[in-house]
């Protein structure tokens, strides 16, 4: 393999540049032409590529979203926007190709490869941890301490108007952004999409803390699972506490990535060139049980996320 | 004056405990007995009261929100509310009252003086800097910071995505918040209650920025001025551009108090003892032109704040 | 087992706090009473002893440091110091202990179970990451985001001046701090005690960048291998770069605990509570290929750790 | 005036760069041309000079450092130098010069002036805040931040073990650094060149806050006074505490701007544009009272910085 490209796409996540870093200098070190792709796969059609060098990755390990900029594409879901990538891919000489992002990514890459002859690789680059096949994803971390650092702001001010505080945070299908975030930051209620919850069940714990004396409460909310805003005007009306929303938006996806997702980011930079050197080809990169592996994609992509109720009990015994 | 009281009202601020501080230390200091006075004037009404000591206030400089917690009182406006309040300070033997909040509890203290025969000082702590006595507020800086944060994160994320970016900040009838924060976070526009905007010249510079360039265009709108997400509906309608709103809501009322903060509430917590100890009442605190001062309260009550055209056209012409 | 007692012994770590709350409320949860013992091995030998409740541990999981505080005890060496903190846990009915430190606190918690009948059980807390039998220990991801904190503030001013900068991070016979934020931090180079340098491949390499147009040139030191003061000295001497030499110090063991900290430590409390309710003794939990484990102590201090050759050839392949 | 340039001196400070962006955007605006001169006087004298666009600003008003790099010089500080560098500026077409620094970069901006055709304005680009004239600095209110997060983060560690604390701080001739950090982060005594202190004194409000109960202490000492590991020796052997010095170095001078100093760098440009405009020379802007102002470079230099035994006083009485 001479000559690999590499884009990020999908939404941006804290940690993509430093794996963008890891891929061109891994692959230069081996030896081959890295060739950045803007814009995702819209930019792949369009031809948005030049050659990237060890320099071009300077000073951006500390930075957050994505120097290769990204974007959703629809024309890429078509066959005939696959085979305008793939001969863009022809023309600069791309052999092989690391998409950054998360499962609707690796999808785009698996049915490249499917159709026509490119090897692809995926790393996975998204805050919201939902891809089962690896225990972390980039950018999951950072997110999670951006939360935190936004929860412990609101513990202030709640506890000084004796509050409860909703805090609705990124997850449409997986809470695990909530569910981690709510175990670190002491939230004395977490609702995430995999358990199913009870409002009754919600005020009560809220109306016994504030017997027991708890002088704030939190309730992290994943988005998936419905408006802050609304559950705040419920909780209000049955408990007769003061109850307000914030819902964090996309302050999550931003931020310098923390050590944690730049060692990760680092390595599986590392990895999906190696894997490309392999000559193999369908494959993402990922870490489980703290080790860096490689997986089939369609494998990866038809892995079910394992339940994470041990945690999510440990959350509610240790915030009683 | 042989003992005061002191209680935090409205909203809560960073910097509210470095001024607790800053009066019970002095106050004790100076030979008198300083009383906490627990959920602002509701608190005083109900007798929440208990003497303060040096060490009461250890480690709390650094705390966001209040110890002494804080509340809005309905009771407190009507006279029969300020009559009891009245009361229960004659009966724990506060003869002047420090009240740390805004412009509704200043008046509040002012009507107490007025009708009865108790000194009080008001000292201005509100993130959004709307009172016109004082150049700035107890906690404003601190907002500033955390807004500054927050669009720090959203730049990541929309230059990564090339959006536009509106961020809705603190500041119902004071644009300040949104002001400073524009200025010195580069914010292409600022929307504020002081200043007419022009839906069509917001529109023309995002198009036009995008012409010449700029990968990401923020706007910042303090929240007196209408809905974050019902302008990012339109805008995107209009110039075609993928348009994200993030409402920063209550984190901008938390956090650790910047040095700033601290410092001025630790003068004007000093300056309100001194106001109290030469038998002053009715007044209240503040810095202007970088001196500490003191104000008649129905005077500083009366002041209208001054137009700040100049930042607004300097954010203008340094973003453009 | 219906006796608890927890204490944090040698140096602090962030998430200790959260180690102590989740011993706390796990072990009421199972019917415990749990007691806090103040000041290590040092304050057990003087009974300084309290019960602690749910409420003991609220508002603590985002504090650094320890509020049990920790102390090094010389007494508690020698088997009459022993013999005595072992008479003081008889009188408060304590029937097992949980220790959070470092290897030298588990020695001394081995110890008290060999010769008496006290069961023990270890959590690792200390920001080193030395113990070889869990793949972290608590404190070490929150000291690694405060080097790169402090990193990030030196690249600022390195650059301007394109001067060489030295950081020394804390790690006296385990270089996991500086590898780890060396890594994470894009350092040109790092210096071990695991791994052999040679100050001309040092200097070289920063003539090297030098001459390909790096302006600045960052080496990660740990206090281990010598003094930062020195080697600045040296290099700027070889290469006639300015070079200059910053020693972090304490501030490392300082500062919120990050999620993962947070997380790791909720974790391994709750195991703690666990073994001993299993009825074991002398173990130590930890986390091994992201699983939650039980260690024998013995087996846990004769590991050796395992070199970490890959993490820091990805390092030099990086920043090249 | 038609054509400005625009250099940083001296060691470089946070918010230098929102300072250049005000330059250069403010000038262009004024239908100015800027020009962007590298590596302080040095490189003025070795022409690395390039002409600034609006563009050329984007994206640092957040950055830490100066983009214009900085550097000092030993041969401008000669007539030859001198006359060198002005043969540069003739050739450039420079009229004007933009002098970012502390004294010694307005000195030579000074002599410039008065040995050659070329107006010059001086803005204060220093943390240490130690320019008479001003009572701002551009980046001190950055720095005071850095050293409040140190602090804090020492606290923890402090507090746990019980120790004494002992901060070493920027301030050779002016203790400004130690005195707002020291007022704003509490610590029980503040060490400036400006006051004399004594060494009994210090050890007796050691040994006093013991036995208060004070569980942590903490001493904030500017660089000019000595040396702090030696202190916490003398302190250690006269008190028996175990004392820990943290010298916190060049991290003071990094890291992204504040509010403060990004609104304070912004005006200050634009100032020093406006004076230039109006055809004045040799003189600095500032802010003085809250106005932003402008006075002769030799007045200036001359003045005498102002004692500020009152708020070393009120940090006295609000740490007792």
């Amino acid at each position: 393999m001479r000559t690999i490209g590499i884009l990020t796409s999908g939404g941006d996540a804290p940690g993509m540049n430093a794996a963008i870093r890891a891929v061109v200098r891994s692959g230069i070190s081996s030896g081959m032409r890295v060739m950045g792709i803007q814009r995702g796969y819209n930019g792949l059609i369009n031809g948005e590529i030049y050659e990237m060098s060890r320099s071009s990755v300077s000073d951006i390990i500390q930075r957050g979203g994505t120097i290769l900029r990204t974007a959703r594409s629809e024309e890429f879901r078509t066959p005939e926007g696959r085979k305008k990538a793939y001969n863009v891919l022809k023309v600069f000489g791309i052999e092989g190709l690391v998409v950054i992002g998360g499962d609707g990514s690796f999808t785009g890459a698996q049915k490249l490869s499917q159709e026509f002859d490119i090897k692809t690789v995926g790393i996975p680059g998204t805050i919201d941890n939902d891809l089962a096949y690896t225990d972390y994803t980039i950018g999951f971390d950072t997110a999670l301490n951006t939360v935190l650092d936004a929860i412990n702001k609101l513990r202030d001010t709640s506890t000084s108007h004796e509050r409860v505080s909703i805090v609705e945070v990124m997850g449409r299908h997986c809470g695990d952004i909530a569910l981690y975030a709510g175990l670190a930051g002491g939230a004395e209620s977490i609702i995430i999409p995999e358990v199913d919850y009870s409002f009754d069940e919600l005020c009560k714990t809220i109306i016994e803390g504030k017997v027991r004396g708890k002088i704030h409460n939190l309730i992290i909310l994943a988005e998936g699972v419905g408006g802050a805003e609304e559950l705040a005007k419920h909780i209000e009306e049955v408990t007769g506490i003061e109850t307000r929303a914030t819902i964090l938006g996309h302050i999550q996806r931003g931020g310098s990535p923390t050590a944690f997702d730049r060692i990760l980011a680092s390595r599986l930079g590392a990895k999906a060139v190696e894997v490309l050197l392999e000559g193999k080809s369908q494959r993402v990169v990922g870490i489980r049980n703290n080790k860096i592996i490689d997986v089939d994609i369609n494998e990866a992509l038809a892995m079910q996320r394992e339940n994470k109720h041990d945690l999510y009990d440990l959350a509610k015994t240790l915030s009683y």
